[in-house]
């Protein structure tokens, strides 16, 4: 896919207009003169929201069964450490020397080479090494960003001034807990942190068994050195995440092969790195080729499109990239990331990883606690052990108080150093260690080795997880733009065409003119509407009906009531109701129009089928208004 | 009421270790020791904070067209300060000397005195003076409070240390924005300051007509000195906020007449003062008789009264209480708290207040935004105003470069500050005044000051709010305590009998015994449950069917389907359908049971209905297991 073609006759401007006035979203704190990265969702983004994570929760936490959790987003800073954000978590920005605003370094080194490259003067040698430098810009770190902002002589992107070097900073928001200030804490950068916190007692609610899968909808919050992009690049965001916890000699699914035929469009890192296209594959065949590493990795990334199309993404402009090897995130083993095309170019929306055992490891190393599960072995198995045998009296009489110390140490070691601690006791005839602090000479009288055998019928593993990470605001975005229309021959109507189950209002209540009568019946079907569950609204401004039903369109309002004459002068009451895409009508019993737009909304019912079932009624659509306004 | 006769026989113990033990919540981070007033729901907890959510947006947002919004939780300081909580949002804390740990200053004295007033020891008069302390404990500020310190000598309550001064401690989690560190910030204490901010926005989606609400639900945090009692005092929590926004000069509310004759336990400001209980009046009375300042606070406390009963709160155990002029919040003109009765004592879960136009006014002092409203006057107005008519020529001639400034000043000047000007001009023939930091001399031919009169059509002005305030997780602890049930002649069997519509799932499914066709069965009744929408949980281990549904009974589950041998082996295929709170059971086909438990969830069916149509099925719920665990 070519990002201009695909973009052809859309107009960015015309989106961020609409998604504005129409108040789906605007920077936060606006009147105030707003904070970059930082954005509130009006009535209509939240309504979006609000049934996107509905949406969300019924595909996965119910269908799946899923274990939900609400986490905290205070997280005091060992959690962090062990889970490596503290070290690794964090971006290089370079500060204008004169005006001291900052920019990510990456960013700045990549704009200035693309335009250089972009450039019909650059020399052509230059062209090839600003490319060569741009294709391998992930695998910079600061003293590789610094060398090649010398070497081109980069500078302040918005002044031209000098800049300093790349330093590191860390994205997330420091806090601290307590009214003493000792407890040291940051706000989350991602939810999973709190669900392998609490891995033990969700194995334990799920009896012991695995797989099982937790979920968690929430915020997260980083602080983007330089944010932009509208929802693409922000502070703080919803995250919906899944961690699915499993066997890592079994990495299988049960419901594989209800998803197997189904292709997706798959971009490995194989084809990236040979210039190749996405292409689509069965994933039954990419499993077996051994191009998605497992049948769990597969499902997910299965279930993950089918719930972006259900959702409004645009199948054609969805794809499913592996992370290059330089990519990955510290804690990942393998990725693919869920990619839509939008007018930014190719932007992840859900980042579907093999964590394997990382974060579980590490929170067990960190505070001591044992996170691992259990499965009965096939058959028994004889584990053989080598065990210390330590000699308490001697080593009492040797070391008096320190004794403790050195009893402690025979007993943590470790299989390995516990064989090369006998080797060297055997042949030195002595060792030394430093235990607690001092040098100490220990000798084959403190401590023996004897081996052991056990017989095991459960085998305790630390399991892996697959990790679904999906980006809500950015997702949001992408539906906005997969969905944004202009009306045939009027380009300056435009409208949002987003599926009923996504769209703010599931209908629109509009009367004809302000008679009484027409306002009356409208109350009553705006009532019905409450009783069957129907979010909608109503517009009585005085305005055309045209106009109307474009605001509503803009809205994204899939149906609509017309409350007209017809409606109070004839028997049985009847009114018109409108589909937005076809700006079709038909006439329809008023006591039925609750119960068709349910089964509309709910999918068990087509347009078609309406349109099919009931008098068409024409009506051209003007903009002109009925009382001349 | 007295909270010693509600609690008796309840053990909250009892209640804490069911929470904890089937994962309702726990604390956040518990495997690396937690850490106070943060806490993390598990499946369970999680669960009913999603119902409980799904259901005020339906019965608030949906049912009464609210407009919702989703903010922001990081905060720009300047918007913090316009609110006052820069200045007023804290607590005194006292220092343990030794120690280091902090207390909140007020509840170190009120536990001190509580004690000295229970001694039987201490001779009366020191009582009557601990009594009158504790009666006016809310008004004391910082030096006050540090005089009972020292007149008591109150020491550090675990160590008995001497304890420091009380120091003002700001309840705020500061936050810095941005790389450049010089965003100062904080994650806001309410989420109300993000509708506020965005007034201007909403009123314009709302076609510019009052009174609207706009609603939402989200994260706070208040970093309290030293949180304790559960759920009750967090860190971080989530709200649902409503702000209505009308007009000052009628706060009457259209659908008033619907609640008038509902009765509510109102405690007044009045009757707290006189020593009084609580009374129930219908609400019309009390709007009438001023009890209740006007119609649409008196309406909102009737819905919040009928969602919080509908939510599982006991009605018997919630009241509403007026604020005290000495505990009103900075904002607040006026306010009623939904309490309810729990082994706390009783617990502030909802604030209904009426916050004036303070917000509006303080933000658009501090960023100059004109955050009003307008209104057709019923009859034109004539206004008269005074306006100023500065000579430009005099004041250039005479200011040369700093004209401007006072050009500025005397076009700024309001009605007041010009009337006295004039006087003075008239009076003295000059007039001294401050303007761009230097004192300038005013002369009568520079300004004078002209009468005009306007005929006005619209009104403008800044708009009240009435802002009902929910804390999610204090509803949530009541609901708990309130549905905490032990079986008759069996108090170790305890259960929480939550309604089917907070119900974490709605429905389980069990299995006699592990044989495949009746695993089969129940698989097909999973699906058939999910595809009508009902959470539930199947439990497949190996435990006694009573131990089973004791386990079901601990998280709530309202119904229980069970797969027996005559599931299989009698046509029609039939199952036992089990009622949580008063363990019937009857037997109905297969086919049937998802229909009827949907029914039962939505209360369009009763379990007195059910049982008289279909056939009891008679059963002894034994603990024992069937296969002897």
């Amino acid at each position: 896919y070519i990002v201009e073609e695909v973009m052809e006759g859309f107009d960015r401007n015309k989106l961020e207009t609409l998604l504005k006035q129409r108040f789906f979203y605007d920077q936060s704190f606006a009147i105030y003169g707003g904070v970059q990265g930082l954005y509130d969702f009006g009535p209509m983004g939240c309504a979006v929201k609000a049934n996107l994570l509905q949406e969300w929760r019924n595909f996965f936490v119910l269908e799946e069964q899923m274990l939900e959790m609400d986490c905290s987003m205070l997280t005091p800073e060992p959690v962090l450490k062990a889970s490596g954000h503290v070290e690794r978590f964090a971006d290089y920005k370079v500060k204008d020397l004169k005006t001291g605003e900052c920019f990510r370094a990456d960013h700045v080194v990549k704009q200035f080479l693309e335009k250089l490259e972009a450039d019909p003067k650059t020399p052509q040698d230059r062209r090839d090494e600003a490319r060569r430098i741009l294709n391998s810009l992930d695998n910079l770190d600061g003293a590789g960003l610094q060398e090649v902002i010398v070497k081109f002589g980069i500078k302040s992107p918005q002044s031209g001034n000098e800049i300093s070097e790349p330093q590191q900073f860390n994205l997330m928001f420091q806090v601290s807990i307590g009214p003493a200030g000792n407890i040291k804490g940051y706000l989350r950068p991602e939810t999973a942190q709190g669900i392998f916190v609490n891995f033990k007692r969700l194995l334990e609610f799920n009896q012991g068994r695995l797989p099982f899968a937790a979920a968690q909808i929430g915020n997260s919050f980083r602080n983007e050195i330089s944010p932009r992009a509208g929802l693409l690049r922000v502070r703080e965001f919803t995250m919906a995440e899944i961690e699915h916890f499993l066997d890592p000699a079994d990495k299988s699914h049960p419901k594989f092969a209800s998803v197997a035929g189904l292709s997706l469009p798959l971009y490995s890192a194989k084809d990236q790195m040979a210039g190749l296209d996405a292409t689509e594959k069965p994933l039954g065949e990419a499993v077996s080729a051994g191009v998605i590493a497992n049948q769990t990795l597969a499902y997910f990334m299965a279930r993950i499109f089918l719930f972006m199309v259900r959702c409004g993404v645009d199948r054609q402009r969805l794809r499913f990239r592996q992370h290059l090897s330089n990519e990955m995130a510290h804690y990942a083993c393998d990725c693919w990331d869920a990619e839509c095309l939008t007018s930014y170019g190719w932007i992840e929306c859900v980042g579907c990883a093999d964590r394997s055992a990382y974060d579980l490891t590490q929170h067990s190393k960190a505070c001591g606690a044992q996170l691992v599960a259990e499965k009965m072995l096939a058959e028994p198995q004889v584990v053989v052990a080598n065990e210390a045998v330590i000699n308490k009296g001697v080593v009492g009489r040797t070391f008096k108080a320190d004794a403790v110390h050195v009893t402690q140490y025979l007993s943590s070691l470790e299989e390995a150093d516990l064989n090369s601690l006998a080797t060297e006791l055997e042949s030195l005839g002595s060792a030394s260690r430093e235990i607690g602090g001092s040098e100490r000479k220990l000798t084959p009288d403190m401590v023996s080795v004897r081996r052991t055998e056990r017989t095991v019928h459960r085998l305790e593993f630390v399991p892996s997880v697959i990790e679904p990470s999906f980006g809500i605001g950015r997702i949001m975005y992408v539906i906005f733009e997969h969905s944004f229309r202009a009306r045939e021959g009027d380009e300056a109507r435009t409208y949002l065409s987003l599926p009923p189950v996504i769209a703010p209002y599931k209908c629109s209540v509009l009367q004809l003119s302000n008679n009484p009568k027409l306002r009356e019946m409208a109350t009553a079907m705006s009532q019905a509407l409450t009783q069957a569950g129907l979010s909608h609204r109503i517009d009585d401004s005085s305005v055309s009906i045209g106009k109307r039903y474009a605001r509503t369109d803009q809205i994204a309002i899939p149906y609509g009531v017309t409350i007209d004459f017809d409606s109070i002068n004839k028997m049985p009451a009847t009114a018109t109701l409108r589909e937005r895409d076809s700006m079709r009508q038909v006439r329809v019993e008023v006591e039925k129009i609750p119960g068709i737009v349910q089964q509309l909304v709910q999918e068990r019912l087509t347009w078609a089928q309406v349109m099919e079932a009931y008098p068409v009624f024409e009506q051209q659509e003007t903009i002109k208004d009925t009382d001349g306004n």
